[in-house]
């Protein structure tokens, strides 16, 4: 058992939750929390980590042991106090493990077929940990074929984010581009059609037709999408707004454009 | 200006923020920001304090005073440290205010005829704050008529739930009901059609006819509605999910529902 936050294995499992820099050297992330564990794949297990009093009952401990075997990673049990140090939540479950990362190439993630339409989000200079896991989860749901962010936007491996994904994470392909005009430039290319969601757009979200390969920009949550972005556009999108909102909530607008896609795609021929 | 935490009114705006039960004895709650010091009606500031360096320009430090003035309400400076004790927030831009409450009857609420249909939320046991003021927000936004909370949901009123409204809180009218069965009992006679998110309806959400008076339940995050409520609704909903995703934000999955009931009142005749 280790008993000591000086340990260098838990001084790295500190390191990989705070440091976006370890994370991007190691290639690698935390999870937290028994369905986050049990539900990693397999293969890019590297380490378990359980508390001493681990909170789950006998069967939910027995998964995890079965997990470390199957993925033929280490388990490792630590003393309640070390768990909690090392733990990035306020009342953690007592299990957490080390997964690597998988690389996702935003030109193979854009130019990979799948049998039906293409649905691409792309994000520019998203702050809020907990917005980015809600689009991942709520992208997930959609069917979305995968997500694009620049370099300004939250690291997609922050503890926070991959919470909120709940499970998502491991799912949803997320590539980070060094410049996103290129990539819209190759999606209109490719013959998708790149929305931009915008306070200027003149038809609603709704009134639009998402049959054919899509693209959805969403921006930052205080200024929107830069203009030089938004101008690259095909078209503007606005969602129509009552009362006195000035905007919503990324996560939601994120959510309404993609749920509409999908709305469209199962109840039009 | 007052430089201790010990003054009675800083101690007051103290027990604002972190005591349901002052919010609800006072009948006040405390906003933070610029923003939402100023949309708030004047009618009901009662006060407003703004830093010694309060983070605005002169125009905005200007605007504060006007606010005050035109309200009747006094304006008093803290010192920094003061401020920064009582904010709720990490990095306070100088100014909050105390706003007294408007209470909403429920059976006034789910009574009152606007022009168009009717459309009311019901949130049980609803925990997270970020969620209401997110589901708050966007309410506005899809022209919702109220919200109606249980005794066992996150108090309306507290400073995150308020931050995350980004004003709406002013807008959407709230009300707590001690048993909402009573209440989904009298929207069923008063003919409005009551949808349960759940996830064993057998239609998609995008399936059903919003055009009448309608009423969407929304759970509690972790485990959905309770199956007393669910079992009185009149038609059950899912929001179909691709992959593996158990179920959906309940911020994201309220905006799903309030947007498409605007979508159809909005695009279908």
């Amino acid at each position: 058992m280790i008993t000591s936050t000086s340990n260098p294995r838990i001084k790295n499992l500190m390191q990989l939750q705070k440091k976006g820099k370890a994370r991007r050297e190691q290639q690698c992330f935390v999870v937290e929390g028994l369905k986050m564990v049990l539900e990693a794949p397999s293969e890019r297990l590297k380490a378990i980590y359980m508390s001493e009093n681990f909170s789950g009952d006998e069967e939910q401990k027995k998964a995890v042991e079965k997990k470390a075997a199957a993925s033929g990673c280490f388990l490792e049990v630590l003393s309640d106090k070390v768990f909690k140090d090392a733990s990035d939540t306020m009342t953690p479950q007592g299990v957490m493990a080390v997964v690597s990362m998988v690389s996702f190439d935003w030109q193979h993630l854009i130019l990979q077929k799948s049998g039906s339409k293409r649905m691409i989000l792309i994000l520019e200079s998203l702050q809020d940990p907990g917005n980015l896991g809600t689009i991942l989860r709520t992208g997930e749901g959609a069917g979305i074929d995968g997500v694009i962010l620049n370099r300004t936007s939250v690291d997609p491996y922050m503890p926070k984010v991959i919470r909120s994904t709940m499970g998502s994470i491991y799912r949803v392909p997320v590539a980070v581009a060094e410049d996103l005009a290129v990539v819209v430039s190759q999606l209109k290319t490719s013959g998708t059609r790149v929305y931009a969601a915008h306070l200027k757009g003149e038809k609603s979200y709704y009134e639009q037709d998402y049959l054919q390969d899509t693209c959805f920009m969403i921006g930052n949550e205080a200024n929107g999408l830069s203009d030089a972005l938004a101008d690259m556009a095909t078209d503007y999108i606005r969602i129509p707004m009552a009362g006195q909102v000035e905007s919503l909530n990324a996560g939601v607008a994120a959510a309404l454009l993609m749920y509409e896609a999908k709305r469209q795609r199962t109840t039009v021929n």
